[in-house]
């Protein structure tokens, strides 16, 4: 019934990331079709060949009858009034979603009762601009797409959305819901709140600090451009993942604080920031192999073998 | 005695810096000579046609018989040996400096009976390498150059040090010395402490969250690539100025934590920052003019202008 090479695709939300996932798969030779709550991005999607529809009833049943693998591609506001549409409509689909944060998503799954064929994914892409038009089939080429390894996962889900990470052009990142979290909290949702920081510690020096201000600055500051709404919305949705990585920063920049105070050096935050730095441009992939889903810990390896640095590059 | 319009340059440092303001000045048709320490870096600014010496003292014996401008161009730890040598061999000569910070600079200076004729300077150029096999004249073309405007600034020396910067192509920036070091460390010291804490929150995050990292980490760490030797001489001369700095920086990041956990929100960091850079992206430089040094508060109206963005273009 559940076909390992089914390749069906129903895209929920027609956004830079839900629009480039239509587009990649199709262009890799799935099957695809989209709602769009908007009728100008749907407009738009058609205009360009696609199978897109403002009717979400309608779109959920073709997944249901076909056993597509179901994208969630909507905003979190959005999301729980379409969770209970696929509830309605295709209770037993597959089901996927490439919203980041998998914290506030996973009980609004469990709770229409979605859980059993729910995996999480996150493609670690995006650009400046948003919406369909600034979708690409090749957004998602060489990147990294996380796909949530929770105990429990259905393997004939997790192997649909693994494939459609790696025919989309990434390499696929195995990592359980929880510890996907921390690390964009470290890595994507700290660095714009260090940057709000800093541009408002700049400015706060007025027009003379502005203006003698050079690339360490500009680029320290850049995500600070972001609109808020979004920055907004991606932080606050992993305010519980944040939180402790927030207070990790600030015990690191107030010991510095103190040590600048009492000893005028900054030895111990700058060395240390600089091994890490060089840890990062030195930090290569490995690829992950002899793990299958017959395997009766293959989660917890794959887990287990994310948290080392691997990625699939098959599956 | 003191020709507004002599323009003869001593530079003492062959190094990035004090590098490109010996090619600046000459390919501007100034008359240039220096001193390097090694002998391998005179070499190679001699091999390239330059006047350059590891004789200090008849380079400076030099500098005074011409009323030339001296330019230090030194590392810090070698500047006390330096200003030695120049109040023994050329104590009434022309001084300014292209070292950065100025609060350490000046009580030094002042220690050598060098303050009559000193004006502070600060070309606000740099690239990732250093020495003399890294400068070039073009290197402040389109720069902003501090020229300090303390009280008691020689208007003479005041004229010849803007007219090197305004020749090396930069545009000069007034400002007195405690505002320019407390500038500096908003813009640039402490975007290289933020830039290191990211970097240590990211590596702690293991090799998951580094292979998830994205654009947002990579330009918010890139500074600490630099050479940490660098990066703590900078932070540590400047530790008056990056104290206070760098404590606002944690009061907001508390307040933004705070309201994290007790609202579940971010708006008002991520809202404050984001105008915070929208202001530095619009921000224009506007050109000064009608300020002489023979007006009696001409330094006044200088840093005055300075404070609100006003750059020289001409002087």
């Amino acid at each position: 019934m559940h076909d390992r090479n089914q390749r069906e695709i129903c895209v929920l939300g027609l956004g830079l990331i839900g629009g480039s996932v239509l587009r990649g798969a199709i262009a890799a030779g799935w099957t695809g079709w989209a709602y769009n709550r908007s009728a100008v991005g749907a407009d738009a999607a058609r205009a360009e060949g696609y199978d897109a529809d403002t009717d979400l009833a309608r779109v959920l049943r073709r997944a249901a009858d076909s056993d597509a693998l179901i994208v969630l591609g909507v905003p979190m506001p959005a999301m729980d009034d379409v969770l209970a549409a696929v509830a309605a409509h295709a209770p037993d689909a597959a089901l996927t979603d490439v919203v980041s944060v998998q914290g506030p998503l996973r009980p609004l799954v469990a709770r229409h009762g979605l859980s059993r064929r729910y995996v999480g994914s996150h493609p670690m892409a995006g650009s400046a601009a948003s919406g369909w038009a600034a979708s690409t089939a090749e957004l998602f080429t060489d990147a990294a797409w996380v796909v949530g390894c929770d105990d429990g996962a259905d393997p004939a889900v997790w192997t649909r959305v693994a494939r459609l990470a790696l025919e989309c052009g990434a390499v696929v990142v195995p990592a359980g819901s929880a510890e996907h979290d921390a690390a964009v909290a470290r890595i994507s949702h700290l660095p714009h709140l260090l940057a709000e920081a800093l541009a408002l510690a700049g400015a706060a020096g007025g027009d003379l600090a502005l203006g003698l201000a050079a690339g360490s600055f500009r680029d320290g500051t850049r995500v600070a451009g972001s609109a808020p709404a979004l920055v907004r919305a991606m932080c606050e949705a992993n305010a519980d993942a944040l939180l402790p990585t927030l207070d990790e920063a600030l015990q690191v920049l107030t010991d510095a604080r103190d040590m600048l105070a009492r000893d005028r050096s900054t030895a111990g935050l700058v060395e240390a920031g600089h091994a890490a730095r060089q840890r990062y441009e030195q930090q290569q992939p490995w690829t992950i192999s002899g793990i299958e889903p017959s395997d009766p810990d293959w989660l917890e390896r794959l887990r287990e073998a994310g948290r080392r640095g691997g990625v699939l590059r098959a599956w």
